[in-house]
Formats: C-alpha cells, structure tokens, sequence
C-alpha cells in the first residue's frame, strides 16, 4: 500500500510528491503527461522566485527532474475515480486499483461541470467507472460518452453486460469497439431523466433512450471523483492545512481556487504533503 | 507614496516583493540584512521545488538578486510601528516616516513575546517607540531596555524630555549615551504594574521604579507593531487571500503560522502580493 496517492501532474503534485519523500513517505503521482499541463505552453515564467525568465516548458522539466532524482514515481494515466475504504483509499486508474493511506488531489482547473443534467443524476443512472458500475445495468440499455479511446474498453466491458450498447466518441479514430457497440455520432446536449434516474441522451436534436450513460473524460469533476468532498463553488473547499472536508485527502493548487500561479501550487503542495504525512503517522500511532 | 510597503526579508517577503513588481506596484522591502534570516544558516535545502540541493545562503542569494533584477528596493532597517491613517499607512523605519497604501508583514517567527507584563502595559506605560510616545513621559522616571544599539539613540532623546532615563542593554558594547543616561545592568525578568500602569521593571532580583519603560528590539510581537491586528495564538490571523484582519494589511510566512518552510512562505507572498495589488486597484477605482 502507498502511503500517499496524488493525482495531478503540474507543480502542485510535484512538489507534493517531493515533500512526501522528505518526510519519508512512499508516494506515487497519478497524471497525465507533462505537456499536458497549462503550464508546459507559457512562453515566460519569471514570477517563481529563485528561477528568473524560463519557459514553462524549461520550469517543468526543472520541477519533474528534482521530484524523480527525491525517489518520486509517476504513472501516467487518467483517474476515473477514489474509493473511501475506511482507513485508506482505493484509486481507480485505468481499471488498475491502487491502494493509499491518503490522497492530495492536484488537478488543475477543473475545465467543465459537464453537460446539463450530468451532475444532476450522477448516481442515478450516470457513472464515470464502468467497472465501478456496469454489473446495475445488466440486460440493459446503456450509452458510453468517450473524450479519449479509454471508453472503447469501457463499451466493450459493457457489451458482455448490458442488453445494448451506444458509443458516442468526442475524438478520433475509434480503433477497437466490438461489433456489437453501436457508433452515434453528434453532440451530447443534455442528460434526460425522471424521478427514478436516467432516462436518455439528448445527441444534437435527437434522444437516444437508455438506462445508463457512461462519461470517458479527459479531466474529471472533483466531486465526482471523490465522493462527499465539499467544494466552494468550482474549487475544492480547503483549510489552511490544505485538508479536505474527507480525512486524510488534501488538496493543492488550481484546484483549491486562484490565483493560478505556479508559487501558490508549489507553497500548497508543501503544505498537503506535511500534512499528510502527519495525518498518517497519527493514524498509525492510534492504531497501536 | 509607496504602493506597497513589505516588513521582512526572507523568503516571503522576497516573492511578495517580485510579484507586486509583476502587478506594476511600487514596492520597498524594509527588513534586516539577509544573514539574519534562519534560512541564511542552513547547510542544505532540498525541498523547494525546482532547485536541488543548495545551501540556505545559495537560495537566499538566488531569491535575492531574482528580486532586485525585477526592480525591488531594499532597505535595511527596523520597523518599530506602523499607523493606520485611514486609507494609507505610514511605517516608521527608524524615525524616517514611510507612506504606503498597503502593507505585507512578512516578519517571520516571533520569537518572543515578550517578558511577563510586557503586553498587559503595552499602552499603558510600556512603548516600542520614544517618538511616538516620549512626549508622554516628559518629567517623569522611564526606563529603555535595548536589543540593540538602535536603543541608545531613543533614551538619548528621550534624556531631553525626561527627569531621569534608565539604560538597560542586552548587547555590548554601548556607545553613543549621553552622559545623563543611567547605565543598569542585568537581564529584566517583569514588568510591575498597578491599574494607573507601569510602576517599575523587575531586574534580576532588583526592582527599578519607573513611570514608562521603552523596548528597543531585535524583532517586534506583530500585535504591537500594528494596532488591532488579530492574532491566532502566535500567528497572524489571515485568510486564503493572505489578508489580516485590518483593511490592505496582509501576512505571508512564518508569521502566519507552520509549516515553517520556504516554499508555503514563497507561496503566501505571492498571494498576498496579488491581493494587494487586487485591493489597491479597488480602492483607487472607488475613489473615482
């Protein structure tokens, strides 16, 4: 078991990560690529004090250097959900399941809410974790909604489920669906549904009925990655440890509001790690 | 006027410094010589993300000249009181009177608050500053007990004002009193008062009667260099602006509470420095 999963990529997580490793704590980063993040793309950086007049680019690869010569692991992949076990955590990445004693979730802006209606029946017929969820739909009708090719073995795993499977991809080329996932094309609009949970997609001008509708995304909405976390608006509601409104999870960076500036991410990704490991060690000596 | 006057000179105060420059704001640091601050001693630094393995006088020189090449102004001093004159500050820097419409206290650790007594008669006998206070003394016993040789010059003047000036200093050597000036010595242990105010210090085992006592010092309880600054314990109360409890006052740092590490203080100056700039902006906009 880790002692601390972060989920993230950018200098929050980094340093994060670091700190972990000062305090001795094994610890793992849970993200997309480097390049991914709002930062590699800033022509100028000279506002972090220490390193004057770099590129993004340059800054990160700095950042990413330090964490991995301090021991850091990274493992690229996307999240698609955080399971609360009680005393720790279970990390769904990639259908791949990590266990952690505590969790800071470094995650960047979140980009959407999703569309109208998602957030609306998440639980009641909208999922983000097909092996978390597929067994409720058996011998039914489901519709899969893919940002990235991850959905494709999402829909192929609910094919050998569900009564009928849609697929609807918001990128290019679809490459491995079984033949009996049906390809929509168009624009999702809008969740439709009913006291009782989900009752449809709206694709475009169209509603495509179903029981479940399985969202593949880039970025995940915090509050759906992790059940019960307090958000303040869009950021993820922190104290001034960084500690969430869930014990032992930590948030750091863009994700707990602005600015969105590379000192305050670094600054709380200290604070997160410091925390965690203290929260850690204090559970551990609880439990002797 | 000043846009911005920062008390500091750590790492802190630094970021903050940069980043008012990034925001266009005319900044001064008023802070001590760079070697006092901790980090100045330490032999290794491995945790501020993105620069390996220095020692604290290498990050301290770094973070420095990355100030100084973005425009920041320094100037080694002690500040002994800030007043608030509605909608602008003044700072004084060793009896030079500074105007600013914000201010950043990025202090560090308090590392004293004090002897006893000391902050039951600050107001009522005790004074940080003769010359705010000495007129208040004219004619009467008082007492100067010194950190530093700043001290020699305030019993000086007040050796003018006064019937009798005491000279208590915790350094060596002294060199500047004025003959009238009594030199004691020893290590003052309390402050002895009634409900009219001070009524003499407690020295060693010996009891000097005094109608006021000034305190000369190396670092100031941030309760007595700014009135009516909430505090929490020993920290600064802010929030997640960085903002105190008093309008445009702002604390980032040590002094707003642990970790006590350079990359949360890095952190909170830029935030502070943000919210600064944000709320001058506000305030000349409503002037309008």
């Amino acid at each position: 078991m880790l002692d601390v999963a972060i989920i993230g990529g950018g200098p929050a997580a980094l340093s994060a990560a670091l700190n972990c490793r000062q305090r001795n704590k094994t610890v793992k980063i849970f993200g997309r690529s480097l390049d991914s993040s709002l930062l590699y793309a800033a022509e100028k950086v000279d506002n972090y004090l220490g390193i004057p007049n770099v590129t993004g680019e340059e800054l990160l690869n700095q950042f990413y250097a330090h964490a991995l010569k301090n021991g850091v692991e990274f493992q690229e992949c996307r999240i698609s959900q955080i399971l609360s076990m009680g005393d720790y955590y279970v990390v769904n990445a990639e259908n791949q399941f990590i266990e952690a004693k505590a969790i800071i979730l470094a995650i960047g802006l979140s980009k959407s809410r999703g569309i109208p209606g998602e957030m609306e029946y998440l639980g009641k017929g909208v999922s983000y974790c097909a092996t978390c969820d597929g067994m409720l739909y058996r011998g039914k009708k489901v519709l899969v909604v893919a940002e990235n090719g991850e959905g494709e073995a999402e829909a192929n795993f609910l094919a050998d489920i569900c009564q009928e499977v849609s697929y609807l991809p918001l990128y290019q080329p679809v490459t491995a669906l079984k033949e009996n996932v049906k390809v929509l094309e168009g624009k999702p609009v809008l969740v439709e549904g009913n006291e009782a949970g989900v009752t449809g997609l709206k694709v475009g001008e169209e509603i495509f009925g179903c029981d479940g509708i399985f969202f593949a995304k880039n970025s995940m909405p915090p509050e759906s990655l992790l059940f019960g976390l307090n958000m303040e608006g869009k950021n993820i509601a922190v104290d001034r440890r960084m500690a969430t409104s869930l014990p032992r999870v930590y948030a750091a960076g863009d994700c707990t509001g602005a600015p969105y500036q590379i000192a305050k991410a670094v600054g709380e990704g200290l604070v997160a790690a410091l925390s965690a490991a203290a929260d850690i060690d204090q559970m551990e000596r609880e439990k002797k």
